[in-house]
């Protein structure tokens, strides 16, 4: 059976409810349904999910939509990259079922007037520095679990906190979904896949690097021992490249994201850097020496 | 079949999920499920909602819940009149399946921090003079449809700003749902029933009946060629007793809310006043002379 891409939402509503319905008669059970919501421009870190997903669930669903809304004031919306053909043919290869892909403005009408917006979470890190973002990300995930209500979707590591608010929403509003943080994917000398990877010169794209060994450094240093939050991130500075310009380094709680001092097993470790002009995130979670803290 | 009261939101899937199964094995389709979201202290206007649903829907839950998040600071939370065995033995007459009844702070953890915003329809009328009511209204019933997640949902157009508010939530974040409003229920005078009618002392009660008669004689000014806004509000104030102190009146788009000039048949009359301390509201769509007004 052949992948269906569809742009509105009841054209969705529709190709879901055959497949449910065809998978119901045939096994005598609703099927599970999976979640993979993009920007599109996908790589490997997309499509681990997206293989995640086909191989857990009965009917996957892959999203792809630019959101206008989650873009700050002066940022890259217009110049994000689109490659929508290369984007199906992976999905297609990769087993999805139906991909949903909304023109860009289908989404929003013109007098749209609801927000859903996290406190706390969103008001630092990504957030201070990316004003409306993460309401923009909860907006149009919001509508997302609505359009397709899945039982499961899944998002990258990656982006830590963007998870966390996600998870926030979900359990603050009620939606009957699971969350699956999947493990970040990394290029051969660690940088964080990234659409904007693409972006860098090759003496940036070596800079680059260090942002995830300083990551290494640090959390090295706490599996032997070390717990001292400051003497832990100069661990990790020590290391980055002179060309890599730090937004935040923050080791904090996994779940309220609150700054410790003293840093703990299961703490995350938050980095925001620019290099040549490109913004970049990445993070680790710590793990005492006897576990693996990659 | 006896009505299931439940307390919590896993029990409440866990007996819709049963309920929804049974129909399905029965009847070979997916049931038609139903929500009247209330706070409680059930009158007839509630009951005309409820038995609506029983009516036409194959599986129907109904809620109670005295919702904290939608009381303005100083409002009457605390006092708020809760009945819950009358309740109870009212939905279980019209044959409600599922009562739904969190406990009053099961609904929200301690570090609850989302927000579901509807911008510009809630900042005038209710929401100029109850700031923070209509956050706490979408608030819970986005938590509620995502809970029940009902094809319908059923509320008064008594609550007419609040009904547009919700509709454009719906809409704005996708829930798949229909949205049913329903007639105002009144009193043989015409007051429009509320729980907190009872609140009034017997001289208040019958100036309240004016706020009412004062709409009436606005609509029948209009069904009779008068078109200014001004001069048909005037028609409805001058009816209004001494003792009601008017908060808002105003003729409005009914969709957008937008105050008129000139008033069009299709429009919305809104009216808010205080007596004896005790706030009531009420409204009434207009229609041309040969159309029913009321």
């Amino acid at each position: 059976m052949s992948m269906e891409v569809i742009q509105t939402i009841d054209g969705l509503w529709r190709a879901k409810h055959h497949l449910c319905r065809e998978f119901a008669t045939k096994n005598q059970k609703r099927p599970y349904v999976g979640l993979v919501p993009t920007m599109g421009n996908l790589h490997h870190g997309h499509l681990s999910l997206v293989r995640r997903m086909v191989d857990e669930c009965d009917v996957s669903v892959g999203s792809i939509f630019v959101n206008p809304a989650q873009f700050a004031p002066g940022e890259d919306f217009s110049e994000y990259p689109r490659t929508p053909e290369a984007d199906l043919m992976q999905c297609e290869d990769a087993g999805v079922d139906i991909v949903f892909m909304p023109e860009s403005d289908a989404l929003y009408t013109q007098d749209h007037s609801t927000e859903v917006i996290v406190r706390k979470l969103t008001e630092r890190y990504c957030g201070a520095e990316r004003p409306g973002h993460f309401a923009g990300v909860t907006l149009v995930v919001a509508k997302l679990l609505n359009i397709v209500h899945p039982d499961i979707a899944y998002f990258g590591q990656k982006d830590y906190q963007q998870f966390r608010v996600i998870e926030r929403m979900v359990r603050d509003l009620d939606f009957p979904l699971d969350l699956a943080m999947c493990p970040t994917v990394r290029e051969p000398d660690g940088l964080a896949m990234s659409s904007r990877n693409a972006y860098l010169a090759e003496d940036e794209r070596k800079a680059a690097a260090t942002i995830y060994s300083g990551l290494q450094e640090l959390a090295d240093a706490f599996a032997t021992g070390q717990d001292g939050a400051e003497a832990l991130k100069e661990v990790a500075r020590t290391e980055l490249a002179e060309a890599v310009q730090l937004e935040y380094l923050e080791i904090a709680n996994a779940w309220s994201l609150d700054p410790k001092e003293s840093a703990a097993s299961g703490d995350v470790v938050l980095i925001a850097a620019k290099v040549g002009g490109i913004r970049l995130i990445d993070n680790i979670v710590l793990a005492a020496g006897d576990e693996n803290a990659h």
